[in-house]
């Protein structure tokens, strides 16, 4: 996808001219994983026009193999976006109807060289969102997936203006016993997976806890769940914190205080992409959080939607103080 | 329509900024028309977002009455340019489709208050392009016109890639009848409206007033044709010239050689906008191309898809030598 | 007026470009008005060359009539503004003298049909302070707005380096027996009209309750009173509250805090255009309160001196909590 | 003087940010003469802000000595530009009426320590301008000079919009028995002095040579005429030639075919820095006109007022062949 | 290595703000053979810094392969490039001195595996001029190619700044019998090679043609030799014609007029690129050179060190006109 | 040094466009007190290109002397700065072996003309970590200054990654004796005068006080210690506080809460510029303090390496509040 995004403090409709950032949930988790040195290819579907040659280019600077990478059909989904900041969230104007990936009826890749070799398959919940045919078309793969014994992560995701909660809850409740990985949280597990609200009188952290516990005792095949608390002080200032549940044990990382936000676009993706190196790498579980709610702090401080650091910038970030050179 | 451009030099697979013009050849010929002092409203259809308020801004910005500007309907046409420069031309993506305006099926205007106090009505072969709907409107508005006693201007615009030489030249015979002012040149005659084709021995000039000859017997109705001729010396360097036929006279206006070329787009809505003001302020027909291609190769000298010029800047510029500044 | 400003981080004496942007207050009031879906014109003077021409561009991008702009006389009136941050406050050097519109003598306009169905007329105190003749003229036209039935709209904004706390409170007691809706807070009340000083021993807003009941004694004439306090804890960082004060009853806004500033030129503007939107789709003072403060912490998330949200975007922005994306 | 210009192919009334660049004809002069290794000081009066600092920090990056710039009054001149390109000239907007220097009244240097160990004194026809006050402290000026055994440079430059001929021409009359060095030409010699029109049918090299003849007659005091001719076939491509007349020799560089043009302004004050250079270094005639020539066509290569090449630069770019690199 | 250079118009003394690209000629080379669709990899060696990450970067956004490129050493190779513009060459300042490439002083790399599956290996004499190591280093590379039926690629690309004649022609009587592609023109021939003067009476083309049968007959191993003729009017305009000798015939390109050079950096480069791609793709001698030269001039027209264009762009830019758009 | 910073935001392996700043210790606290109106000169080596002249005009710029500043050598001592924000701190790639004044083996000015007439001598540690040849030149200066009666002011400045703290306290021992003014802070006094480590239970002032006092007893010669205390909360937050020992007594400066950065880097020399002022001016300990704390605040607002206001506007920031404008 590509995002036109405005230089802040100027509004859309008095732009004279916009960033292009290229992106999309899967393509960003891929380049963090390239970033921290795991071969990692993408398929997706762009035009075969400059705009997709602009996709492939992006991955490649990145080290993402685009081999799997179809090129055809109408156009590339766009939006644009309105940098917020301060008070004023920011806005933004979907253009992504009728893309070439969007309009995909069949999954035109060849499964088997598509799994050949791999050890995890990333979804996101927004493919779902885009039309009848890719929820199938979503089945089929993480099908096609378990088979080739390639795990399966999946990032629910939910974007209301897409789609309902209930077109959300019945897709999700298809598609999780198909999943290993899944990044969810308590709100997904209320309003769309439908588990009763919490009622007891607990912390913040005890009802997330009750809420993975559910969500565990539903799909007991997912071996990992986890997801970010988000304190929004304003477009410019969050408070994040990471949060992990396996094996029936809940991980909290450090909070980080993001103060100016650059770009707040990818930062779940960055998430999501350190939780599966932490996997790749077998890192422990606190040691996993910690990785991947860095990895998302630190996204915030650039521009564009994915992750720009490799795994050693990201540890030398944990273990240095906040902001200090070292020279 | 919202074009998206490079800068200079920069290919749109790496461009990382991209330069927001809005235009399109009715709104340039009315911006022209504003410039020049007339009152011009502009009629079409934009979605409710920043980008329809964007064009609606645009337009204010030149003092274009944008109260016949409707609102609503999926989204604004953009097209992205890479700026062409030298030998290499610029290049076009068109991502138009399903526009709030292409996809309009009925006028969805009041028309007896469109046309109230209005003089000429301009229409572009462009919009008759968009769907069969589109030639129907068309039609429909024409003859709406002529009852209104409005005069019918009409560019023929043919572009290759929207639709065929067949497709066009069916479309002009049931709208030229409506016509009274029209740019159409001999590529037009001979392709779109199969008049015979130059036998003659002549020059350039004889073979161009064949033509105009051609289409004034078909079209008895039409008042004046007027088009222009561009050598293409590269991307940077054209050389321009206006031609007219009027009352059986051919006029043709001083060569304008314009290098470098700021921006090529909009060049002939400058054109016609200018003949559109000669014929307002009643000008003899030499004078009135001289100036309509002045204009047009002003607009050539400045960024932005529209003419920015006064009609005292645009008769100062014929009448200073080129490049000579007055201080 | 035109302001050319710096880069965030340049010093002016080592700017190697500037921002133009074009405003003043009553401008930037009428672009709010606009922008709220009023019709609303603007009567100033502008010379007759491309900085004129800027600002009738200027308002028009935003659908302000521009009918009753003046053109001719010397120069337009420009400053230089060093953009302040953090500690560092912004720092302005005026050269506004000599101005098409400081420079006249007579009001040039046809007194008739600029009032004619006009609700209210917005003048501002720094014109008083342009010369005596504008004390003169703006008397002249105060009276005239009273007698077709206008009403007035007055914003004191003394700038000390303009004119004397004696000379403005000597203007201000002639011309505020015409005003009907007028912008003043404590300070204008101390130091230019005089009203004895609080001694009381209550809370600010006791103190402020007190000056506003002094004003409305001295002028009983005056149908709502609002002002804002801004506590400023640096350049880039400033806590806003409005306050009005109507029928005898104060009204206070809840506070917004706005970091980072990305503009703080026209806050107060936006605030008055807010509660002159207030006052003319007749909302209940506290509903005006709280918009007319919420579109002036916007306008300060913006480039440029006026506020450019519509009525529909501030109420949005009241409603959705500091920050959060829609999506 | 700031001047603050706009960027290629954007319009005055419509550009949202412009360059500022500092100079003025004495200034310039004063850089170039300073990169060619000289001792130069330069003296005029600036505002006590930041733009008067910016004059300050400009002249000091180039080497220019400050000490005898004064500090106060109301403001700085400034006037904006419109780039020209292509056919489309440069336009200017003067705004330097009311300047800290336009307005001085008396000479408010001490004239001894002005004068103390200066080898040329140059000046400019356009302060002149100004007003009838500054052509009075011109004439001082150059007496004073003249007694301190410094030797008077003058440059007619002779701006129409600023003063009538018969005015410019009554002033020549005085000052130039004052001149050493004299920058004039054929139109200066018509128009200003009123030398009798040339009848001969001679080549426009000719009809040059007699009106320096003709001028060394009227004032033969004058040791060195110069001035240049420009074939402008666009604002973005002309050909410079430059002409010296001495010892009642006429001599002529080589044609500079200058296109692009970056910034047109300048271009004579590199030239007559050129020229005073080579009177400063005794180069030969010819060497230097080529000198000052070639300084002249280097300046049009850069964005800027002054010229900003050094001598040793200027001689390269004499004997190695136009655009060839060096590697 | 990278490059840093100015805008356009901006002295490298004064630039607040540099321009980075990255390139070298056999990067440019590869970039190109990769954007025709060859597999290709790079080697060389780049710090283990972020400059040397950028290196990596670069590359694979064009889809080269990075895994030979060695990390490590003290630094990455830089030089400054003040753009050259009409009349004024660019001018370099170089920063290479101590970079990690140029401090090699073994073949780090695993021979065999670098050859496995290649079937050219392309060369810069630059790196012979680097240092007497890297002139031993050249030479086993390409004894240990050509055992390993690896054909030699050479462009002999002489920098009088870096090496002497003398030096370089003893290099190249050792290096090219192990080249099978040579680029080598005339100046070569006689200054390096010492072949006997050209003294017949021919074309310029007879005595290119002199030079490349001179140049066979020492080296009779080498299967193609080819260069530009390059007319350098100005630093913004040329002419371009490419030339190729193989098996006894010559064969010259059309000449494309290059007006304006955006970026001539790299105008080599492609067409060395252009030249390989055809000999990969069997062109035949007459196609081949029109395509190198073809993509040569298309570089000239985008920012950067390499050509950015398709095997179908190129031809289709060889089809089309000079600058027409195809709409 | 020439400094090449990324835009912030924006990763270094990203960037296409680089920032150039030029700066080093002792050339920023030059810059400052050329500012704060005294005379003085700046001695290094630059080389004979572009940048070393870019070097000299930056100084020229703030009215620094340049005619010690001797040209010649290899290269520009230059580094790369990802510019820090929020959390992520700054990173640096030093780019600066073999610089001219690196390799530079005698002193290569004429002493007695260097020391002609000056107050205060200031050098950095920094220079001593170039090179064992430095090491010995910086005391060969020292004494001679101290011959000449130029007080020496030495700026510890510590860089781990330059040399080892045993190496630097080796250093220091033989160069404090010749110091008059220190600026050293608790660490500098623990770690590389090895005095013994605190032990009492006070305050962070009194643990300060403890260090300057063991210095003193150390270094009875220096008449004055300074450093800051800076509390990093993040990379775009940090509170500044100036500390001063002199004549046995601790002063401190209010502190600064710098919110957001602009420009880290410069803060300490900024800081020593002040303090030099101070001693200059004879300002009291407690206003010398203020004052340079409130400079080294006042240089985080701003891009560059140096100070760019004058002693009034520190002045006028201390008497004023935080971020308030006067108009």
């Amino acid at each position: 996808m590509l995002r036109l995004s405005t230089h802040e403090g100027t509004r859309i409709s008095l732009a004279e001219n916009l960033n292009a950032h290229y992106g999309g949930g899967e393509a960003n988790v891929a380049i963090s994983l390239a970033n921290y040195g795991h071969e990692v290819a993408f398929a997706s579907k762009v035009p075969a026009n400059g705009l997709g040659e602009a996709v492939k280019r992006h991955l490649g600077r990145f080290g993402v193999d685009t081999r799997q990478l179809l090129v055809g059909g109408p156009r590339l989904g766009t939006y644009y976006m309105e940098a917020g900041v301060g008070e004023r969230a920011a806005s933004v104007i979907y253009d992504r109807a009728g893309s070439s990936f969007a309009t995909m009826t069949d999954l035109e890749w060849d499964l088997p060289s598509l799994f050949a070799g791999v050890d995890i398959l990333h979804l996101s919940g927004i493919t779902a969102a885009l039309s009848k045919e890719w929820q199938r078309l979503l089945l089929d793969l993480m099908k096609a997936a378990k088979e080739a014994e390639v795990k399966v992560s999946f990032d629910v995701n939910y974007r209301g203006l897409l789609w309902t909660q209930a077109e959300a809850g019945a897709f999700l409740k298809k598609a999780l016993p198909y999943v290993d990985y899944c990044s969810a949280g308590n709100m997904d597990a209320l309003y769309l997976l439908k588990v009763p609200a919490y009622e007891g009188q607990g912390t913040p952290q005890d009802e997330l806890i009750y809420y993975y516990q559910q969500m565990q005792e539903l799909f007991p095949n997912i071996q990992l769940f986890y997801s970010t608390k988000r304190q929004v002080k304003s477009a410019s200032d969050n408070i994040l914190t990471g949060t992990l549940y396996v094996d029936g044990e809940y991980y909290e990382s450090p909070s980080h205080h993001i103060n100016p936000i650059v770009d707040r676009v990818g930062g779940g993706d960055a998430f999501s992409g350190g939780v599966l190196h932490g996997l790749l790498s077998q890192k422990a579980p606190q040691e996993l959080i910690d990785f991947a709610t860095a990895a998302s702090a630190l996204k915030h401080t650039v521009h564009g939607d994915c992750n720009q650091f490799s795994a050693t910038e990201v540890e030398r970030f944990i273990s240095a103080g906040s902001g200090k050179i070292i020279r």
